[in-house]
């Protein structure tokens, strides 16, 4: 059993409330990296602890890896301190998954999330533990601290218990934490209780608190780009031992997430942000993701300002 | 209803036996180029009209796309005629797949096979058209020919036959053919019959004879790389008339095929090259896949020589 990870290495940094920001895109589907520095500042003073960039959310598969690299380096030109990225460095190719996690690394990002190679199915623990390892002794950095990026509903391919054990006894300190997006509360449940001092993110808000109270280190969401402060306030109710107002809050954010979680997640979320800010950069969308329809956009919003879950200010 | 887009383009070329080529890997797992070569000329001469190379046999989303072009130009170097190459450039990004498809162009292919994005799922057919709309416009060359890659067991993203008629209307003579991988020998059967004069390859010389026989342009298939005897012999009495003798020698080829199938294949055909060439390149492939055990080598080698499935000049 591994014990105590988080004291080994330098990643205390990287715990709490996460928003798996947006991408931002301009009229030609280009990164538009001074909306995305704009928008990651305005999460990180809205509330959260860090930043999952370059993930699902971020459309990042339907970027080069060039483009990821250079908008990498524009976030902090424009802004963003590195030490509260932990970016997403996946590739189904080996070689673009080293070059990304060493552009990581060279902004300051205190860890790197990684999915998985997603093209080949049925592929066994085996073939993905020698992606993992292969990964971190070709980039053969002792700054390199990788969190495992489980999503098997997009790829396919999950990161099972075993082969977490089996990562974590080869690479001790260097495979430190998790982003479970199973979207199943008990294996996110498992994961925390088998292998303790293991960094544990749930995917979702929804889980927030239980992954607190399990020793998780908090969430990484797609919805806390709009959900922050409230995600915040969870977290800190908790952190303060105010347990019966954490659940409340809890209760209060989940009802947001699932509001949004009816539409279409990446668009739906632009749409909102398009609304919040008046920016038109939101309108795009790389394919296949496609914008909401005109109707459902308007439905979306509706609900939100009923129920009250979106800040004025947010 | 779409007539005679194969009188309209130039991909006459395109049509009969093509391997999916194996790319041949160093220890370093990076393209041993010269054997890359060498098994493709090899290929064409064991009687392929052309080889698809880059696609999932080829191990392509294990490779970066810098890898792919590199290697894709220095096939050419080697002494394989461009015009005989059907090069995947399918890319979840879509401006890899643009410079992917810029560089098969440049080496002369007379045509790309391109998968849809495959990390988003449960994406509708308006983000594959889109995806598929803007590579035509961003490639924007009128020598441009693209094969739809279907392949849902891989990509979990299908092409659907509303998606091509889509595509075919708005993109006539660009928008060509298809590999259908679906191992679906009905589906295969309604597109030909559906999409008159357009190029459909299965994914399997299992389905060869029937493909043919439907008016399909024939198949592009992994085991090819090990059969390509044995199916251009089917090929060659079908396109005589002989169709008694096509029959039987489609029974024996799908009885070798099957004999494959039963390994996990890119593996099976590393291993099968391997022993034919006794080349060390035929050991390396890119995680997540693994080459074979040995116990599992030596049951296929001894399977294949029991049915005489393996020409020993081949």
């Amino acid at each position: 059993m591994v014990q105590d990870l988080a004291g080994k290495v330098n990643v205390e940094q990287l715990a709490g409330v996460f928003a798996a920001a947006l991408t931002p895109m301009d009229e030609g589907l280009s990164v538009d990296h001074g909306a995305f520095a704009a928008h990651c500042r305005r999460l990180l003073d809205a509330g959260c602890h860090g930043l999952g960039i370059f993930g699902t959310t971020g459309e990042a598969n339907s970027l080069s890896a060039d483009e990821r690299i250079v908008a990498l380096e524009a976030l902090v030109e424009g802004g963003v301190p590195g030490e509260r990225l932990l970016p997403g460095t996946g590739s189904c190719a080996l070689t673009e998954a080293v070059r990304l996690s060493r552009a990581a690394l060279e902004i300051g990002a205190p860890g790197v999330l990684v999915l998985p190679p997603f093209y080949y199915k049925e592929v066994g623990d085996d073939g993905l533990f020698r992606f993992f390892a292969e990964l971190i002794e070709r980039v053969a950095d002792p700054r390199l601290r990788v969190y495992l990026y489980h999503f098997p509903r997009m790829t396919g391919v999950g990161i099972s218990l075993p082969l977490i054990a089996r990562l974590l006894e080869a690479y001790p300190g260097v495979i430190v934490g998790t982003k479970d997006s199973s979207n199943d509360r008990e294996r996110i449940e498992t994961v925390c209780r088998e292998f303790p001092g293991f960094h544990v993110f749930a995917g979702t808000e929804r889980f927030l608190l239980d992954t607190l109270r399990n020793g998780g280190a908090g969430c990484i969401s797609a919805t806390v780009n709009v959900t922050s402060r409230q995600a915040r306030r969870v977290h800190d109710a908790h952190e303060a031992g105010r347990e019966g107002e954490a659940a409340k809050l809890q209760e209060h954010l989940t009802s947001l997430r699932a509001t949004i979680e009816a539409f279409p997640q990446i668009p739906a979320l632009k749409s909102i942000m398009g609304l919040l800010t008046g920016e038109s950069v939101w309108s795009n969308l790389r394919p296949p993701l496609v914008p909401l329809e005109n109707g459902q956009a308007g439905e979306l919003m509706s609900h939100l300002r009923d129920l009250g879950m979106i800040q004025e200010d947010s």
